[in-house]
Parts: C-alpha cells; structure tokens; sequence
C-alpha cells in the first residue's frame, strides 16, 4: 500500500468503510506514516461548479508534479452508498491518470460516522504518499464546518446570483474560509459577487475563542478599494508564532474553461507556506488529534455502555421517556448509575 | 410559563440556550407536561422560499384555531448567534398575533449542541400549549436529516429548475419526506421538478434498516400516469399495525401569492391523523426518545471523562498523536484506562 499500489489502497478503503476492526488496526499501523499530506477542503453550496473545479485543481497540481487524492463526500445523501452521477464523468476525466486517486463517500447513518471515515480515509492516501489530498463536501452546513475543520487549507467557493438566501449562508461558513472563490466568474452579477465576499471579509466576524484553529479574529486594517477580481483582503490568523497575517484571497474562476484555476493552486501553496512559517500548521495539527480523539472516545464509551446495560433495561427506559413516565435526565443518571454498578461488580470479580 | 405567557416562554428558551444545568432542570420539570404538540420539520435548500411557506403555513393554522410556534434554525451559521435577515421581515408579519411563538437559532459549536437545544426549546413550546411547532432549517444536508427525524411530520421543499446538482441532493432528502413542496411553482420548469420528484418517488430508494422510521421502503405498485400537481404517490410506512399506506404527497405551492398553502396545510393534518391510527406516531416518540437519551449519555461520558483524567495529561496524549508518535486508538485506550483506574480508586475510597 505505502509504495501506492491503487487497488491496495481500494482495496484498504473498502476495509476502513466497512469492517470497523480491522479498520483500526490498519490506521494504527499506517498512523506513525501520515502527517505529510497537505489536506485541502474545498466546500461551497450546490450549482457552485465544486466537482469541475476540484478537477481542474488536481490537473494543475499534477503539472505541478504533485500526487493528488480526492475525498468527495456527499452528506445529504445518507442512504445510498453508491457514486454520485458526476463521480463517473469525473472519472472518464482523470482516472487516466496514475497521479490521481479519487474515492467518493456518501454518509452511512451518524454524520460523526462519517467524519471519522473521511478521516482514515484521509489518513490511508496520505500514508500512500499522495502530496496533496482534496476533500469535497457539497452544501454549505454544519457538516462542511465539520469536515472543513479537519483539513490545513479551506477553500470555499462560491458562484455568482445564487440568490439572496445564500447571502445569509455565506455569514457563517465565510468565516471557515482561507481562500475565497467565485467559479463561474463569466456570469453575470459575478462582480457584485466578489465585491460583497470582499467587503464581508473587511467587515469581520465577531471572534468565537477555541474554534477553527482562531483563524476568526478578523481585522479590518486593510483599506484597499482594490476591486480587481484577485485582490486579497485582510484576515488575521490570530496564530502563536505570528507575524504577518493571512490575506484571505478573493479569486475568480471560470472552471470549465480552466480559468483563474492556476492562481488557486498557487494560493493553496502560498497558504501552505504561510502554515509552516506561523506555526499554524502544528496548531491544527494539534486541533484535529483533540477532535479525533474526542470522537474515538464517545465511540468507545457507546460501546461499553452497551455491553454493561442490558438492551431489555435500556428499550424499558427509552419507553418511560417515550411515555412521559420519566424526563430524559432521569433516565440518563439511571443508565449511568447502572453503568457503574456493573464496572464496580467486574472490578471487584476481577 | 404553561399558561403561554409569551416573556415567561422567551426567558426559559433563553435560559435553555445559555445555562446547562438550569436547561436540565426546567426540562427534567415541564417534561412531563410535553408530547401533545404536532411537530412538523420544514426543510429544503436555500432559495426554495422555506421561510415564506412556513409563515403561511403558520397564518393558515391559525384560521383552523391552532396555536403555532415556530423554530427557526441555520446550522450553517454556526458562529453568529443573531437573528437572520429574514426574521425582522418575519417578525413584522406575523408578530402581532399572539397565538404565533417564533425563535430562531444559530448552531453554535457542534451540531450535537444545536439538536439538543433544538428538542429543548420544542419541548418548551410544546409544554407551554402550542398545537403545532413548526421547525425549519436552512439547507438539505445530515443537519437537516437529524433535525427532521425528530419531527412527526417532515415536509421537504423543493423549488422549479434549480439546476441539475440539486437533483442528486434529491435522492438523500426525499427518503425523509412525508409531504413534499415544490414551492414557485408559477416559475418555469415546475412542472418538470414536479414530474421527476413523483418519478423518484414512485422509484422508491433502498430501504436501511432501523433509519428514519421505517419510512423507507418504498413501493412501486403505484402505476398511476396522474401528473396533475396535486396528485399522490405512494410509498409504504412499513410501521408494525399497518393497514394502509401513507401516500407521500407532492404538491405546488406558490408562498408568496398564498397560493396551494391551504392544501399543504390538509396534508400536514392528514399525515397526523395517519400516524395516530397507524401507530407510528408512538413508534416516532420511541424514535426520538431513543435518539435523545443517546446524545445526553455522550454529553455526560464527555462530563466524567474531562474529571477523571486531568487536562494536562489530556493533553500531552492529543500531542503525542499530533506528532505521530502514538496513533489515536492506542492514546484512546490509555485514557480509557486512566479512567478507569480513577472509578476504581473513588470507589475504593467511597
């Protein structure tokens, strides 16, 4: 698998989807081999053009000798396990291409269920040496923070007069973004677009301690009326170690004629450098070990309240709530004392 | 606060949001006055016009004498924690009547945190006397899937040609609908949106165990050609005393106008008396109950373990995986077993 042989690596994602044993004893071995990629999120509402600029990226990053892995998940379809319709033109695409490995994922039950997948997901190409993994989410909701909190770089993108409602999304998932994009820059109102996303970014957000690796605490010292389509402007990476701030770009793609696609490789590099040299690149590190292990943790704990309180004394409890019998506190202290009980009588047989 | 006192309701949603052990109490305390109110989720992708038909929605219930509350929610805002634009225009309209409760929520932090607090402000409304609670969220991501399983009734709202990605977000959503809207449908193309939800309907999806309800296991012995808007389909509630199916309805609606509003609002009421007379009603109060006493057992193993095992060492163990120097399930084990070890010496000394 680490010499990235394709139909091991399938092969292996097959495993982590599917067998959650063996799933954790592969990632534990492979574990002490990751750390290398640079994990891009690319996230954006539907009709934003995602699939064919993350395309277009990987052929740039390709030019630019980089292997490439894309993670595309689909959130909102939490029932079929199959490959979207546009995985298959994706594939006719770029499946030529030894360089470029492509899995796509839809949501199998619990949305942490997923997150954890991508996860080792993510870990398996890394290991496997691909430089560069681009995971793609579609909508613009909590799941996309989720997924989007997990990767180095944030890409989010955008598309020009998807109506008014949308203005109101940007608000919170703005605030996730490293880097800006508008595809499908030829339409019209493309630069009214740009504009209000440049004057959102000026504006700021209130800050939000302990989230998103405190990319939040947004300046507004830039005064630049710079209105050409690539100007940056001014975002403060509130890191440790920081010395200049990084300038959230505001890009304009057109990707299915490949367009402005150049410029956003470049600043997903440029973004890259500015993580090492800031030190940020170890904070979110660090952030994304805290949020693996947290769900590992509740994971394991669902797993060994099972195996202490019996299904029968659980469905019983869960049915007085049900009823109004008991309020849902109750029956959680109860569950939990039960618990206790039965560590205390293995513990004391042991 | 159970005689509707509308600043009494405000101040204990408040509270609700803000204080997680006064929240416990006011919940473990009105518990038992809930589970009468119909609640109904409302969801659908931005741009379909949710929030006009759910004000509609809420004045038609009003001539039919039903108190309504209303909950709003964006979890793609997960940082700012105001009020949406739309809900001064909101207020405006409807806030002058005084059988109308209207929040809306922001997520902020996890998406857990939202459906928590989400069932808790439910729960106040629905103790307090309000007959119908309108829940809407923004977006068609797991988000909404999780807040639409704990709804009786959930309606999903689709809007004419709003291009061809929207039609994969399609597959996933759909499975969770009782009623489906196509809202604008005086704009072109509505007859075609039309047409194709009632294809994938009559298409049925593959059933999933245990999700959603049992509402999955769609039939095909529907061979109806009816392409009239307001027409049925059909799809199995494969519930235990089942005699006769629920016929998931698509029907047209154009908010704005007040148009089709009328008969959203006959569906919404039928599917009621369906799930009385079929018994999914309780099997739905199981569902969600099941799902709750789940989320706050987590919450508390979070609580203990946090208590247990001292921050510090905590935190040189997300280190330690941050640096790959172990991998995740081992640091995960370790602290499993710290804990543990704590139990064992509190009960030892207790």
């Amino acid at each position: 698998m680490r010499s990235g042989h394709r139909r091991s690596i399938a092969r292996l994602i097959t495993i982590v989807e599917n067998d959650e044993l063996a799933s954790r004893q592969a990632v534990a071995n492979l574990y002490a081999d990751t750390g290398k990629a640079h994990i891009v999120g690319i996230t954006g509402p539907p009709g934003s053009g995602k699939s064919t600029l993350v395309n277009e990226l990987a052929k740039e990053f390709r030019k630019r000798s980089c292997r490439v892995g894309i993670v595309a998940i689909d959130p909102s379809s939490p029932f079929s396990g199959g490959a979207l319709l546009g995985d298959r033109v994706r594939m006719q695409d770029l499946s030529g291409d030894s360089g470029i490995f492509i899995r796509s994922m839809a949501s199998r039950g619990s949305l942490g269920g997923l997150a954890k997948m991508t996860g080792n997901v993510v870990k398996i190409l890394d290991a496997a040496g691909y430089d560069i993994i681009l995971v793609e989410t579609v909508g613009a909701g909590q799941a996309e923070v989720d997924i989007a909190s997990t990767a180095h770089t944030t890409l989010v993108i955008e598309a020009p007069g998807m109506g008014d409602e949308i203005q109101t999304i940007k608000a919170g998932i703005l605030e996730i973004a490293d880097i800006l994009v508008v595809n499908k820059a030829d339409r019209p109102g493309s630069e009214r677009t740009i504009t209000a996303l440049k004057v959102m970014i000026h504006m700021g957000a209130p800050a939000e301690p302990d989230r998103h690796h405190g990319k939040l605490a947004a300046t507004s010292e830039n005064n630049s009326d710079n209105m050409e389509d690539n100007a940056t402007s001014s975002k403060t990476a509130a890191s440790k170690g920081d010395h200049s701030p990084w300038e959230v770009p505001v890009l304009a793609t057109v990707a299915v004629k490949g367009e402005g696609v150049s410029g956003v490789v470049d600043q997903i590099q440029a973004h890259k450098r500015f993580l090492m040299y800031s030190g940020e690149w170890q904070k979110r590190e660090l952030a994304r070990s805290r949020q693996e292990i947290g769900q590992l943790l509740q994971a394991e704990f669902v797993k060994q309240m099972a195996s202490a309180v019996p299904a029968a004394e659980q469905e019983a409890l869960i049915e007085a709530v049900a009823e109004r019998k008991i309020d849902p506190y109750t029956a959680v202290n109860r569950l939990f004392a039960h618990a206790a009980d039965q560590a205390w009588n293995r513990l004391g047989s042991g």
